[in-house]
């Protein structure tokens, strides 16, 4: 495969595009995407330009947001225009959020009115909610109606609406009562009524958080979900598929952020140098004003570590051990928040629980230490760094598991609070606890 | 929605379980499935049974695994057997493989012929393949058929099928040549020809790797793929909400493996802490013993540590931004590998591009450092905090771009080698460098 799309980058050099096109007919969307993800921005932008109209459309639907706002600014005036309209109203919307204002206005004076008005449906909700990601193309089924009548309405509707195989199942007044899947339609006689197929709706509220409805959505396997106003009127429909590239940014930018960056939004390699390097340095900043509290706390021990200069060994493995230990339960915690396994009100049943973790693991590394130290140099130190170990390990793992939920509990990202920040404030506190433990035991 | 649950919860105490089967008749499945991970075992064994048949199958199915593997033990001879048959083959399959070998083989046995054999087809591809996590129950349209024919087919099959939204189009051998989607049989006329309908198709093959199939599903936003043999011929059909379990189970891993510890596989409120206390120790171990070479390395510079005591001060400081730099490099690019933005092949460019980052970001932090350094310490000491800020950000940027390629490159999972591992590696290896730096500068 990657030599077929080596071969098609070939043809784009020596500039034989009829060529490229006739060779991408034989591609699906999925490889017409890879390929155009290996190639630079200009010969992205004539590549695109050669895909048939509905080619062009799907393809786009699948690409990364940084790389769909290119293309839109390779395009000229009026084929923007054009391939505007024939995007769905979501996918339009996530669009224009990465416009500039004044050009999102100009594209959407361009709409037929139809078009336009569905757009501003999904564009009256503020983003970061599932109204702001949802479809309002839907083909809702009166529940009276016959299983005929529904069919005749999906088969007429079925071409513009976002999904057909769930169906809204609504009242007189438009208020939800159910779902029915075009399974069950297609496999049931066209006399029986709609109300006697239908099942309870799994609905979401149009102001409820993306990420939380997309993993609901994920977690319950529906492959698309109602989206109801406060009146429990539907007003969109959520598919899995659009569930899936809010789960996929949502993890992307936890695993940024658990190392301790800024999510780049693209694909790896198409990303500028420069642009890496900024989405780290904030983070290594912030970092490193924390971790210089560490060298004010060795300087004012500094006088024990002059007397015993043995302790200073110890203290990458001392901080690296309660960091590891932190770093554990900071994951596993906020993994459980990702997945709402936990939520904030859990806070004492977390801690009590990391409490219990915290002082098994340092009885257990902490008899080690002891032995190994103890051996190695005298027991006196030993004792100094097996104490310390349960310590540690218990403060950290009790940090570890409360950070997550504390910026939970402070409406930011958990992640931000996780793995990084533990690390530097366990050094901070660990080495206190090593020092002030040394100096019982040693009496220095 | 919580406090409903709690009463519900309620009536299993008071033993009202007449009354708790009726209100469980107004939930939906999924909030079914939320009450039942708020149990405790006994009482999730004894409130499922109480399910209508169709819904327990549904809400077996959007369970943890290991929450089903407990349902299982819960239910009586007898009526294992008969939920067993009720199971779609893929599903009743992942359960097999929970099971005692002897146990498995004697429900296999239970089975009647037909599913029997179908679960014999999936049982036939090895585990971590995608043909162990198909459906064989896919419904097929030959390419001469009309639309009419293919419907009669679709109404008649598709009761069983596990999805009949996406038709595999094959030959008279039963070659895959392309995929149909319900919505376009449904919208065109019956007379049309199915081949003139239908679009290439994104297929996998059975014996490839699971999480690469199942990313490449949600990426290309299919609802299912068509799964073939090594001649091209149909052998199942793979859905969009099983390759969300795939990789949802492989994102819990990563996550897990990236904060040093083995993914517990179940919801965290309901593993016992030791269980827990499991998941990490070993790695705490593995990595505590990579820090002993921290000791052994700061104990050969112990003369220089006597001298300049101030050095022992900054050793927190610069091994744990070497540790940061070296876990947001290790973190993008496990995500990139996870994404298939980055290949293996890629190595060169990874480093390439993580050398320029680390040396950008060493010298902004550099000269930082010397300057605080310096004017809270001297200007010797200054340069040396400086020249070895930059030194230590550039090797633990390369070393973590490439430390997770090298997993990768080993069959290993690439977030093992990830970031505990190069926290560890960037300690040892930075304390070597500080101290050199330090001998040269300084003359000790």
């Amino acid at each position: 495969m990657t030599e077929q799309l080596d071969e098609l980058a070939d043809l784009i050099r020596d500039e034989k595009l009829r060529d490229l096109r006739i060779a991408m007919d034989e591609l699906n969307d999925g490889d017409i995407v890879d390929f155009l993800e290996r190639l630079g921005v200009k010969d992205r932008a004539v590549t695109f330009r050669l895909l048939p109209k509905d080619t062009a459309v799907e393809v786009f639907d699948m690409l990364d947001q940084s790389l769909q706002h290119e293309i839109i600014e390779g395009l000229k005036d009026g084929d923007v225009a054009h391939f505007f309209e024939s995007l769905d109203p979501d996918d339009r919307v996530r669009l224009m959020d990465e416009m500039p204002a004044s050009v999102a206005r100009k594209m959407l004076r361009h709409l037929d009115p139809r078009e336009r008005s569905l757009t501003n449906i999904v564009l009256g909700y503020p983003s970061g909610t599932i109204g702001r990601e949802m479809s309002p193309e839907f083909v809702a089924v009166p529940e009276h109606w016959s299983v005929g009548q529904a069919m005749e309405k999906v088969r007429r509707a079925g071409v513009d609406a976002e999904t057909i195989y769930t169906l809204p199942v609504v009242d007189r007044q438009r208020l939800l009562k159910g779902v029915v899947s075009l399974r069950d339609l297609i496999t049931t006689d066209d006399d029986v009524i709609v109300e006697s197929l239908m099942s309870e709706a799994d609905s979401v509220d149009a102001d409820h958080d993306a990420e939380d409805a997309a993993r609901r959505c994920a977690d319950r396997k529906h492959l698309a979900m109602p989206v109801t106003d406060k009146e429990h009127r539907v007003v969109g429909i959520f598919t899995v598929d659009d569930a899936l590239d809010i789960i996929e940014r949502a993890e992307s930018e936890d695993a940024a952020r658990h190392g301790g960056a800024e999510p780049l939004n693209r694909p790896y390699l198409s990303t500028p140098v420069l642009q890496i390097m900024r989405s780290r340095i904030v983070w290594l900043l912030v970092l490193a004003v924390g971790a210089a509290l560490t060298v004010s706390v060795l300087d004012a021990f500094e006088d024990q570590l002059e007397a015993v200069t043995a302790l200073a060994l110890f203290v990458p493995l001392l901080i690296g051990t309660g960091g590891n230990t932190g770093n554990q339960a900071a994951t596993t915690i906020t993994r459980a928040l990702a997945l709402g396994d936990v939520a904030s009100r859990d806070v004492f049943k977390v801690l009590w629980r990391e409490v219990r973790v915290g002082i098994t693991l340092g009885s257990t590394l902490g008899a080690l230490g002891f032995l190994i130290a103890g051996l190695a140099y005298d027991w006196e130190i030993g004792t100094v760094i097996g104490l310390t170990l349960v310590a540690i390990c218990t403060l950290a793992a009790s940090a570890g598991g409360l950070m997550p939920l504390l910026g939970k509990a402070l409406g930011a990202d958990p992640a931000v609070f996780a793995n990084p920040f533990i690390a530097t404030f366990v050094d901070a506190t660990g080495l206190i606890v090593y020092f002030l433990i040394a100096m019982s035991v040693l009496g220095i």
